[in-house]
């Protein structure tokens, strides 16, 4: 019998281990992707302590992963309706199952929280087969959404940007920018990476993010910002040098990418009387914050807007823009830190302790030969 | 000398006085109104407790207001160009002074965060002239913008609707209405009252008022509100109720009108993952709440939009609406609670307790003489 | 074997046929629906003159239906999760077969322009099986939308807002209308009696419904409408009795729903500067009109919104609409004229010669006997 | 007395003509300006032509324009609040006179269609004074709202963007752009130009611009096209060409600047169902084309927007982007055509007879003395 190696996560707090599974039998719809490169983020570490509500361990991580299609049942299409074949290099939207027949689907049109979806490496479990991409090979469930790598795109940019890029072109979208508004970005680890270069690519003007370490602020500068702010300064004077930068009003968009909750309201103080505020960063729930509905709300006569996952339309388009634009901003360098499968532990801890601003799991590097069997 | 009397704030905290004003001499463009009623809101109580910035203390309360032109310099016009006249009954938007040459009045285009805006009854002090409406007498300064009511349209129904219907107009608006969508208030006051209406005017489906007591509940039901609850189950208990008038979801909309600062937090409760929330109520700083950003804002992939003043295009289409629609919806009964100019100390008390959702000051109610003179 | 009796048009131009269909073999998900009324409607005469494209005859009409479920293979639900059962009332959505999976579908979110969608009674012929509504019973195929005829919304008053409901509300819903803005509507037709309805249900100031003859003018005021203007003046005598009741300016809204190309054109010299025209009559190649695009778009600032299709979120709304407002709006009487299923000839005649604002197959009304078997 | 060269159309099709004026008396809040740049652009030819309505000959052309503060009456600040000195290098907004007090100033909030609204060099007349930019002196009113060309943009590479980026700026805000959508662009003058320019700041994908001849295609590569398409192959074939970049779909977005009134319908003809088209070019009457509704709005369930004028915040913007992005696009080159004031005659049949993109009268190009005096 065929079989996969794959990192799972047993259960909250324990040591990772890596574990066979059989190769999963192939439904008509269905295929098997040869894994080359899976990323590690923040919510790993999140699922890695336990964090999140809903999650069926034992778990193999890995929700964006991008590999080679090894086996097929059926012919299967792309969007475009345009055959995926054997051999050919995709990525696939790790939401499945969005239902299509319930009131947030049908209705509410917020996909997005359909109760139905489930997320590779996150909902799915591990004794639900290989649904995680920190692993040799990756079933692809009938009606998976697949997206074929372009000409052009090389996978290394492609997961560099991974779902930080798609995260952030949702909350780019949903800050409906003009072009040469000032943007605060709240954030340098990868969401706050990539809201820096969908910002530059959208035509902002002032362009501040904000976070540490240096290292992590000079990419930000490559990424497009035209000032950078650590955390030494406190919250008022940071709030102080975006006022000082935006005439003396404030941004125009504030998009926190940071996770940190206390940075909502350090949003409120830094956006400009009738701005606007997107919270993209907090996907863990640690606690609440002091808010001044008055100062922060209702006199600042802001908007502020939630942003909750992200659908296949934005998922495709992130795609499309690693391949038009991968060579003005760096995503490929935000894929440097490679990591093999065997050494996930390692790779997890180095996010968790925010050494890299991402880690790689290189499962198959584009040499590599086909899925091992045994 | 030609005096007028009006009631006067002396400063936070003391009692009102009446005191007499010189008339004012008129320049080119400028106009007297001899007041028929003014307006008693919570925000003439914020201002005796010296709750708001800015305040030229002392004062001449009294922000909507509608009256008979008594003399007039030049001929005005209003926005159709239609000439005013002596002897018209005529409204003005308080707001004054916009000034059309700032950043938030020509790019912004938030002209109520115009820096330069001034408000009759609320940053006009008394020493500036009889610019607050609890008057004998109000001076139109040149450039005011006049409303003339039209035909058909009671003083009554116009000034029980007042501030607060200009308000929820604002408000609704930005709500973003669609037919059928489900709409929570908070509060019961004037602010709550107009924007049940304004809902229910609106094609919404479910419309639930929460506030108290119960006589406000009932009158929200005229209103248009489809459910009511009172303020003795717990809020979880109301947003219980919230959920199962709407599917489990939540409201497709909240609008927070009580001026609790809790309120915001349970709106974030109320409202469907995907919904809208209008903090319209927040005009007083009554400190802190806290607030859970991953469960309120970021899960929810809600958008909260603040609600600061209205602008002349609010207050136009308020006195529209008051006209065409004040038989379905009575506003009219919101006046009933009317002070002679002498009793408005009384009349402020019985707002500061809530004896009354409104007071209004009638100063010369419609069959009064010409504006005395001594 | 069972069979059930269907008026069928064999090919353009031709008589319509009865004829006897199979009972369809239920697959898992599949249902069986006794029809209680089906629609005539513009459409249905366009079917009949061949003038839409890509409509495989013969053909059983019928898109928008109502009936009692007659047989299930499996459990059925809604979109709130709750079970449909046997003998339960229902609706649908005539558009079936929307793919999820096509650009279309999942990036452009246009899914009524969906390649993939089929729909009832048009794109579906009578080989496919009874797919169309004017027959004694329906093939309700797997994963159909269904909409449970909630309790108080009697059947009548559901198929007389019918198919012109649900589109209306889309035109509605792309009008973005705010409260008091003066609306045109151009037809007085099934769409646009159900228009002036929905935007008079939206707080519509001024509404203005333009069409013919006088008995249809008529139900548009009890509809809604504060102006009529029937077809004899000029379009310009038109055209000025709209900037008449519009303050010199044009209406804010004008929704063309008359199917007349000329009408396109009046729209946009009825608009206000800055206003919008919503273009949702013209379902049918009627050739070419003259523009002016200098005149009619650049220089009137106008936004032009073509309205295509419905989807489920108008249908579920619609339901819910009538069901809300049947009392206030008489779309009940708009389903008076009934023709049973052998005179549809007759219907679809009386249609066409627009001597009825709409006609109803009326199979097997309310009283009426289980599905008769041969 | 001072006197002022300047250049003068006498009437329609008349000889320009170079006259003296007196100096004005310079009220209060007033100021003279040094010209050292005037563009001339397509709509001088049309005035030329008398193709305008409501145009008062005499007149002096010139409606964008850059300078030097040679007097001040009055201390004059900018938007930001910041003193206008003498010598310092300005341009203005043509507008002028926009009211403040109008339906369409305060509650269309369009202020483009303001009745009041006056414009230097179109409907200010040389009667008037020195109300036009071909001129050794420009006379600014009080009100006229100023913009201080900041340091690092050169006044070539402002007055190569002109009239046109600023317009294009307005175009493209009613686009609502996302990134990675795909732009045709009609016309590659100077608004086809800026228009292409600014999709490529925006993040937009493939930028598909049509227009001739050679030279200015290859211009519109420069300003980010990504395909240029020449006006040889028949607009069938163009359609053709667009679909064939953009997934056999039509353009997410097409932007008509070319003034061809052909040219709105091969937009309708190249845009995707569901997508937006937005109509600059029209800024004069060439008369009607032949439109299908069906076909061309209503299946296509596009948006069409029509855009006319420009308001202060595009102007103000259009500064900002020019000073910050001239590095990267080469507006500057569009200004390389200068004739003298002497040569205005010349300037303008250039551009009539499209042998430049663009021409600028360089009145006291900017090593230029102060302003002769006779």
């Amino acid at each position: 019998m065929t079989t996969h190696c794959a990192a799972v996560i047993p259960a909250p707090h324990q040591a990772i281990e890596i574990r066979e599974f059989p190769s999963p039998e192939l439904q008509p719809g269905a295929a098997l992707l040869r894994t080359l490169f899976s990323e590690v983020c923040g919510t790993d570490v999140h699922l890695w302590h336990g964090k999140l509500a809903g999650v069926p361990y034992p778990l193999i991580p890995g929700h964006v992963s991008i590999g080679a299609v090894a086996a097929l049942r059926t012919p299967l299409r792309d969007i475009a309706g345009q055959p995926v074949r054997e051999g050919d290099v995709v990525t696939f939207l790790d939401v499945h199952e969005t239902c299509h027949t319930c009131w947030y689907c049908l209705v509410g049109k917020q996909s997005t929280r359909c109760p139905h979806r489930k997320v590779y490496g996150i909902t799915y479990g591990a004794d639900d087969g290989l649904l995680g991409g920190w692993s040799e090979a990756i079933w692809l469930k009938p009606g998976l959404k697949l997206v074929p790598i372009p000409a052009g795109l090389d996978p290394e940019t492609f997961i560099g940007g991974g779902c930080g890029l798609t995260t952030a072109l949702h909350a780019v979208d949903l800050a409906q920018l003009q072009l040469d508004e000032s943007v605060v970005v709240l954030g340098a680890g990868p969401v706050g990476q990539s809201v820096t270069a969908l910002a530059s690519l959208s035509g902002a003007g002032e362009i501040i993010t904000i976070g540490g370490p240096d290292d992590r602020l000079e990419f930000a500068r490559r990424m497009g910002a035209t000032t950078v702010i650590g955390l030494e300064p406190s919250p008022e004077e940071r709030a102080g040098t975006v006022r000082g930068a935006t005439g003396g009003r404030g941004a125009d968009v504030v998009i926190e990418a940071s996770g940190a909750p206390e940075a909502v309201i350090q949003a409120l103080e830094m956006v400009r009387d009738g701005g606007r505020v997107v919270v993209v960063g907090q996907y863990t729930d640690h606690g609440t914050v002091p808010l001044n509905p008055h100062l922060q709300i209702n006199r600042k006569h802001a908007t502020i807007r939630g942003c909750w996952g992200s659908d296949f339309s934005h998922f495709h388009r992130a795609v499309a823009i690693a391949a038009r634009h991968g060579g003005r901003f760096p995503w490929r360098e935000l894929a440097a830190r490679r990591y093999a499968l065997a050494d996930a532990d390692v790779a997890l801890l180095a996010v968790e302790r925010r050494e890299v601003v991402k880690a790689v799991i290189a499962v198959h590097p584009s040499v590599a030969p086909a899925p091992a069997s045994r």
